[in-house]
């Protein structure tokens, strides 16, 4: 099997001064926060007792287990933002405390490899008895995920050793053979880190256990029966009974809808896309097809949030987007652009290009303030503050984010994600390079025998200029695939200053520029960025009437702050002009969208609350800000789809 | 202090087309239906046990006590409908057997009057140990109110004797005296009984008990709170450990907003009127209109449904009007029309009538289909099956209605209130006589020494012609007070043939025609009743550019069946003539409106979610129905707020 080659990542610099700015807020405040509070250092919030569980596991501190099942990945992630911080920006100091921690996970490994401080302080007879609901699996993944960051980032090997010893271990657990456990994890993760695993490895076995794991869910007799009835648990599973919930309830082949967990989900469609693609498996790649448009084309929020329901965090059913009801974890947001990566190493098709900027520029990031404090596990379109503090029903919908959570995945993951963007914008297909993302960063890529840097310069997504520098070393013949987002009308392209007639060069929404490139060649392009009115399939019945606001790749929302409360009484005149532009006090410098709107009159009501109908408003300026930016400044309300007027 | 004179209510005689069908549903169906269901005679339905329960008490039956702690109010409530039935059609067989009920009543009561089979079966030492929870108040409350009218209807003292020695006996329990318990009832319903008993007694310390009830309540230090103490019950209260969910939060006459358990609440803003009423209290009085106020101008859907949350049943906040999460329990509507009820002695004002006859024709009756043989608990303003089947959150909203309840408080509430029907059309006040609602009846009036003998024919409310002969024994000088509904335009008003100009006559909505009046005097009324777009004030966030219609005091709703799927895709422009046609075949006979509205167009939609805005709908015909007889047909989605474009 041929392996796909890959960009060495860690040669992109970025630059950029959206991301850029990201970037240093997670190396300068997340990334230290989340150490003190992987340390119990952090006044005012529940401890986190990460390092110490370790500590205990290796014998080095006495004392009780405390925290989430899972709380061993919290310090995978940590671990694993780390790895690419360091990759983007050197900091010894940083290395240093990382390959202390690393360290101490080697001495909490047990002698066979085992490695998860859940059970071995707390129920170290029980390992591997309840993979359902237990997470030691997940956890797994996560290290191993880290492991193979951390390895890539500093070439260092501790850590991917320890996690290849504890990997073979779970391999001598798992698989076919009779004397193993037939089972798979109740939370999916570790099939895409093996896959990861056997990428830096070349080790098949990786890949094979990562298969044996997708392919052996949900057939029957089902093992989380048989393991439940092994555990003597009689209670029914509390999702309806359903394994759905896990997206067990049958062979993955013939899932065709999304459901259950969102991110479960999103994490075993990223796994099932990797194994598509390097085990060549058609059917699989049918089955991710099927599910990446169910879920995209009927289970996908405008902001690239996704699962619509607060019980199991899941998905609920096509067209059922409620606005104020969402889960939209960020966590789901950050597995959709995994997923799409891996749709698009499957194949170059600008649909999915289109989903994870959207996902980047929207859903993910909305789950954190500008400076790095303050997170959002839930990112609804619809906040009404009381509601959130009266309503059981909108409990999950806070109307402001929150320090640090008992159950901390988001942050971290966040951390990750935004530390790896580099990771995002390219990816290489024998002599084609495919372009997916536009922001300012430098890298080089081998291309043949051939060393090409490539510089972009933009101010994307404020605007949708790029410039980009192609300059291999010697001449060269290859194929520069350009991404044009689906959102962009009337792209120009040019090389070298001239027009380009792109069209002829489209194939899936990217151009293919195959020529003998040399140095300095000048590719520019333009997006014209418009604020675009946008409008829901009408099978979506929570939008009917409504539009949201989007330019580029941003979606807009209003927020009481900017204009006043009762926000659903804003309507917007279909034929009213929106204005953009760039206001650098803003919210570290956004793209705001003003426009003349209208208010429902209260004035002329008194205080019937039903009456015939009879029209009145007033004239109002509207304000709209991008969505990942709401509440950063005077907490209130919040809606993305505003009432619109024909 | 001086009784305020009442009709005689088992001298109105119906024989209205809407409601005598209605009555001989409850009669022949809903009364022997649920006399089963109290005997556990029904197949495939969980057995009441109410009746058993009362034969262990008496000592008359082994076994255990089963069902809900209130399980005797069921009985309560049977009775009191047969009780009504009775009055409105004698039935000889129907009479024994309620007599054979109260007998056991009698021999399941203690010496000393207790009469709570729960208690006395279950947990003989804990009487009034947790009058929060546990419903003994209640239960009696449900029991004094049946003995009343089976009393008025029967003129048999018995089951009134078996009460007024509990009601006594209750009254040695509670009070300010130092050896008794300053409680009151977790849920309120004993308070409007005891006045009811005062009423057919005439004994003042029925009033006195009802009145320190109400006075107590929500006083510091909390009684709910000693009373947990000396249970040593350690855990909060689960309702947000806050007892607004008893309007226990603070005393009543600073309770400005409705909060907690609708049903609840209603039933003590009922006794709340009773008692300003009678004990002339201005501070209750004002509470009372507050209240009022609060309710029907910011927490009441437009079919007059009460309680916009599952959690608590409850009131959530102002304006907080969810047409798909809403709890609107049958029982909470037909508590608003005892409450109306009560306003309307306190000062005619047609705002209470207009209330109290929406709630009659629209968020009452819904709760029952028109066979009378399944029930809505729930009854929601906007049902999507998919979404009551797949969310959570939607759990409580029933697509489809329900053949009998464990917990089944609304089926005989209903027929109870059906049954009772008579007594909301007149009240009285020395001489004036006050005509509140317009139903084919016949009734027979004292006004000072005379007979007056009123018969009302009309159509209502399918069309608004009302025919009134008033004839009194001799001619005599008295006060025909005839209200105009709220929602009529160009009303006419004629007396013996003649138009009367009656806007001078007019005060709070009812025209008050004094003069001498003489055998066959005739007023005919001419109430216009037209399709109407009704809106919601701005405020309500969820009907923002939608109607609801509403003709006369029936509001409608587009159910599936005749609109097809996707109801939230019908657009009904401001401008389509609605058209009102009686149809004899629908429904048992409805007027249903049609009109050309327009729909969403899927076809020019591929498989997007999202696009910009770009219109295109189909021509189609609308129908609507009376929102109370959806889902007597095929089941499938409803709406009551349609979206409207101007």
């Amino acid at each position: 099997m041929k392996k796909v080659e890959e960009i060495a990542t860690n040669k992109v610099k970025i630059n950029d001064r959206f991301w850029g700015r990201y970037l240093e807020v997670v190396r300068n405040h997340v990334i230290p926060y989340q150490w003190e509070a992987l340390n119990d250092r952090l006044p005012d919030t529940s401890p986190s007792h990460a390092i110490e569980n370790f500590r205990i596991a290796a014998g080095e501190s006495s004392g009780e287990y405390y925290g989430m099942v899972f709380q061993d990945s919290d310090i995978a992630k940590w671990l694993e933002a780390v790895a690419y911080s360091l990759e983007n920006e050197p900091n010894e100091e940083l290395e240093k405390t990382a390959d202390e921690v690393i360290a101490l996970l080697g001495r909490a490994q047990d002698e066979n490899g085992y490695l998860n401080t859940y059970y071995t302080v707390k129920e170290p007879n029980n390992r591997w008895t309840n993979i359902r609901d237990n997470h030691e699996l997940y956890c797994a993944g996560h290290l191993i995920e880290a492991a193979v960051a951390y390895y890539q980032a500093t070439g260092k090997k501790q850590f991917l050793d320890i996690m290849c010893k504890y990997a073979d271990h779970i391999d001598s657990v798992f698989g076919p053979e009779e004397d193993k456990l037939k089972g798979y994890p109740g939370h999916q993760e570790i099939e895409l880190a093996l896959v990861k695993l056997y990428d830096v490895t070349g080790q098949e076995k990786y890949l094979n256990l990562s298969k044996y794991f997708i392919d052996e869910r949900g057939k029957q007799p089902h093992y989380f029966d048989m393991e439940k009835e092994r555990r003597k648990e009689t209670k029914p599973f509390w999702f309806n009974d359903d394994y759905a919930y896990h997206q067990a309830h049958k062979p993955v082949r013939e899932q065709k809808e999304a459901v259950g967990h969102a991110v479960r989900a999103t994490y075993m469609y990223t796994a099932m896309t990797d194994l598509a693609l390097k085990t060549k498996d058609e059917s699989l790649k049918k089955a991710c097809e099927e599910l990446w448009n169910n879920v995209t084309q009927k289970q996908m929020y405008v902001t690239a949030g996704i699962g619509s329901m607060e019980f199991g965090e899941s998905f609920s059913f096509n067209y059922d987007l409620p606005n104020d009801l969402s889960y939209t974890e960020t966590c789901a947001s950050i597995a959709l652009v995994f997923w799409a990566n891996r749709m698009l190493q499957l194949e170059a098709n600008n649909k999915y290009a289109d989903v994870m900027e959207l996902a980047l520029y929207n859903g993910t990031i909305s789950g954190m303030d500008l400076d790095g404090k303050k997170f959002f596990y839930v990112n609804p379109l619809e906040v009404l503050p009381e509601a959130s503090d009266k309503r059981k029903d909108k409990k999950h919908v806070k109307s402001v984010r929150q320090k640090w959570f008992g159950c901390a995945c988001c942050p971290p993951n966040l951390a990750r994600l935004i530390a790896s963007i580099g990771h995002y914008i390219y990816s290489q297909k024998e002599k084609e390079l495919f372009v997916h993302l536009y922001m300012g960063s430098e890298t080089n890529i081998q291309i043949a025998n051939n060393q090409v840097k490539l510089v972009q310069q933009t101010n994307y997504p404020w605007d949708g200029n790029v410039s980009m520098i192609v300059s291999p070393e010697k001449e060269e013949t290859f194929t520069m695939a350009l991404r044009i987002p689906g959102w962009a009308k009337g792209t120009v392209v040019k090389l070298n200053g001239e027009i380009v007639d792109h069209f002829p060069l489209m194939k899936n929404g990217y151009v293919y520029i195959n020529r003998r490139w040399k140095e300095n060649d000048h590719i520019e392009l333009s997006f014209p960025m418009v604020a675009e009115r946008i409008q829901s399939n009408p099978q979506v019945r929570h939008n009917v009437g409504k539009v949201a606001i989007q330019r580029g790749p941003v979606v807009y929302c209003l927020e009481q702050v900017d204009n006043g409360e009762n926000l659903h009484g804003i309507i917007l005149p279909r034929d009213a002009e929106l204005k953009a532009e760039y206001d650098p006090e803003l919210l570290e410098g956004v793209v705001r969208i003003t426009g003349e709107a209208e208010r429902l009159d209260q004035s002329n009501w008194n205080s019937e609350l039903y009456r015939p109908v009879e029209d009145s408003t007033t004239k109002v300026q509207l304000k709209a800000i991008p969505y990942y930016a709401w509440c950063n400044r005077e907490p209130g309300e919040m809606i993305v789809w505003m009432n619109e007027k024909r």
